[in-house]
């Protein structure tokens, strides 16, 4: 039930009146807050400086050779174990890179499409390559696909995850679907978990294209806002029980562990999936960054350790998180027009505002609050609803948090009024 | 003139049988040298330990921001203006990338593959892709070449440089001649400096493909062995001159400075050029690694600092080039059938014992001295005349040395007697 339906015309031009006075207020205060992007806050970049203080008394001898000289093309073993660890999966499945998993996720459809994957016939010459995108998602993946030429199906996002009824028909009937895009856990931008049902109906797909992969982007694999965890049913588990590990690719940095893109990323895959990607990466790389590797390695330790330290990170998140629902349940709490996640980690809060989510985003960055560009969580930016709006509040810190969300507010109430008021001349 | 070729066969027998019992004994004391490749040496690896040492006390903070977050996906600006005074170029000339030289390379290619160099047609849609690969030279840059169906045009090495005739000649010819791999200074593995005509010569081509690019791969850019440098002219100051800065790709890498393959990597190219790569490199990745590249230029901080640090590397490779050197001289002074390089820098030597290269690299690898593949220094690993060996003499200890060149010596004089007296039966 939109709020202001039932007031009339001159009741809605009073309330417009008092609340661009709220934003004009608001405005003058001349405050400029960045929420554009899931970046760490200064305060969380700090908790990895023990890293640089001590990255001279490590041991960078490896069990094959020195992590300073060339080799080691999958990474180091103990980067490999840690990862594999993470994942869930066993060393020889993990392939250990630089920073960004995004730099592996586009080399992964470089490959396919130069080359093919596996025995697989390169999709460069394929007349037409498709991948299925569960939206809102994350637009850094929806880039690659429209750079590559290859075309974007928008599957809906349920609480669940991607609607796998659609999913599972979509990628039985079409071998050019090659694959599908996924945050399985705190997902970007709603925030969800996979339930074990989506997983295991993902890890059991199947595709009428043999090379069909499942790009498992589990960027906040350890990013908990509170300590009992969410977790994710471990989709190799389920691809393996039903011989279809070949299927998936996962991914995952430390991008929100320690430095954002000056981390390490890594790739866990099946063994035929990783030798068939060392071979194609051999081209590229005598090896990644090893020194940084022995330096997070010893850093993060073990998966313990990393709870510990995203610990860390999740009570400077939290406070963020929680002021956000405050604000919006107080505001909002009885409004059908406005809905946002509640999410229980990862870096991100979905805000749906039907129809006016660009107005929305236009009054607050007047007002000095910048949000990721309305439709941006949708394939080539198109939002049919206009209703997405991604907000990331890693960065403000709280005070600043309390300033965007008022101004927030009120640039919602506005553009309601506004689109209530054009319903009714 | 062979040394043996004026010898009877009884004669040829005894020479044979002496120089075996000496490979034997060589053989007998059980000592293995690695040659193969162009890796420093763990005594030059320790020179870049105080970078790690104070790594907790740079400087994060840049003109954008932190560097330990998202952003400056061109790098930070110090090292682009550090790189930018090595390359003698502007910093908006510079995009400074992660460790490997190699794959900006790769990228480059890949990209031009894909999307096409500029306004230019996709590699991928031509009937062919030719490059002109000067031989001897770098074996990496013949796989990429390999790797992506490009068809590979072997160019002869001389003194200069490669054959500018040769190359003048075939690009104005052949619009699908689309570049050519150059290491110009302290050749990959000849060891010479392109001369001053050769590189204005370069600087100044007219291919007949408007997308033909110069991979000018600088990888030993401030390696001297000696103080007084041998000065490469700075092809952009040509290429600018003439109009044509947008031929040419420069490369150079921190590997061989601070760390193999956990070093910095940069490119040179036009202002039309960096736009056109950070266009395509968006879909890629945020940002390289920025605490590397602050840790970098804390501790090169200038070329003339650069410099020094390169004067601790020369003062341990020196010895190991001038006992090669000196050996050979020894041993072969007065022999037409063995050749070799006498570089003033770089990693390597190159060795040509026409007809025997395979040979000689069999047998001192029986007797524990392993050199490059006889061949990878051509195209396809196709050296017609089986004539060429790179020497690699940064990885063992002067004393490893001594034993590594006994051995060479004693493995060529076999060949040399095994080839004499199969021409005589």
């Amino acid at each position: 039930m939109n709020r202001y339906e039932n007031l009339s015309v001159p009741q809605l031009q009073e309330a417009l009146r008092l609340e661009t006075e709220k934003y004009v207020e608001l405005r003058g205060k001349d405050v400029n807050v960045d929420m554009t992007r899931g970046r760490p806050s200064k305060e969380q970049l700090e908790i990895a400086m023990p890293m640089l203080k001590n990255a001279a008394t490590y041991d960078y001898t490896t069990d094959m050779g020195d992590a300073r000289n060339y080799g080691e093309p999958a990474g180091i073993k103990s980067a490999r174990k840690l990862f594999a660890d993470l994942f869930e999966v066993q060393s020889d499945e993990v392939i250990v890179c630089d920073g960004s998993s995004l730099d592996i996720m586009y080399n992964l459809v470089q490959f396919a499409m130069q080359f093919g994957v596996l025995d697989g016939k390169p999709w460069n010459k394929l007349d037409k390559v498709k991948f299925l995108c569960p939206s809102p998602g994350y637009d850094r993946h929806f880039s690659i696909c429209a750079n590559f030429g290859i075309e974007m199906i928008t599957v809906p996002m349920l609480e669940s995850g991607p609607d796998m009824d659609e999913v599972e028909k979509l990628v039985a009937g079409d071998e050019s679907i090659k694959g599908i895009w996924c945050v399985p856990k705190y997902s970007n931008p709603t925030g969800i978990v996979y339930s074990d049902e989506t997983v295991e109906r993902m890890g059991r797909l199947n595709p009428l294209a043999r090379d069909f992969r499942i790009f498992w982007d589990n960027a906040y694999i350890v990013h908990g806002l509170y300590e009992e965890e969410n977790n994710l049913k471990n989709i190799f588990d389920v691809a393996k029980a039903a011989g279809k590990e070949d299927m998936v690719y996962e991914l995952a940095s430390t991008s929100k562990i320690t430095f954002a893109g000056s981390g390490v990323s890594a790739i866990a895959a099946s063994r035929r999936n990783v030798e068939d990607l060392l071979k194609k990466m051999f081209f590229k790389q005598i090896n990644p960054n090893k020194v940084n590797q022995v330096m997070h390695v010893a850093f993060l330790r073990d998966v313990e350790n990393i709870k510990t330290v995203m610990a860390k990170h999740a009570r400077i998140l939290r406070p963020k998180f929680e002021l956000f629902e405050r604000k919006l349940a107080d505001a909002f709490g009885d409004c059908d027009d406005v809905k946002w996640s509640r999410p229980r980690g990862g870096y991100f809060i979905s805000l749906d505002v039907r129809g006016v989510a660009k107005r929305v985003v236009a009054l607050a960055s007047e007002a000095g609050v910048k949000f990721t560009a309305a439709g941006a969580t949708y394939p080539h930016m198109t939002d049919k609803d206009n209703t997405n709006i991604r907000i990331a509040p890693s960065v403000p810190s709280v005070e600043e948090m309390d300033f965007a969300v008022d101004v927030l507010v009120t640039s919602i109430n506005i553009a309601l009024l506004e689109s209530a008021l054009a319903k009714k001349s």
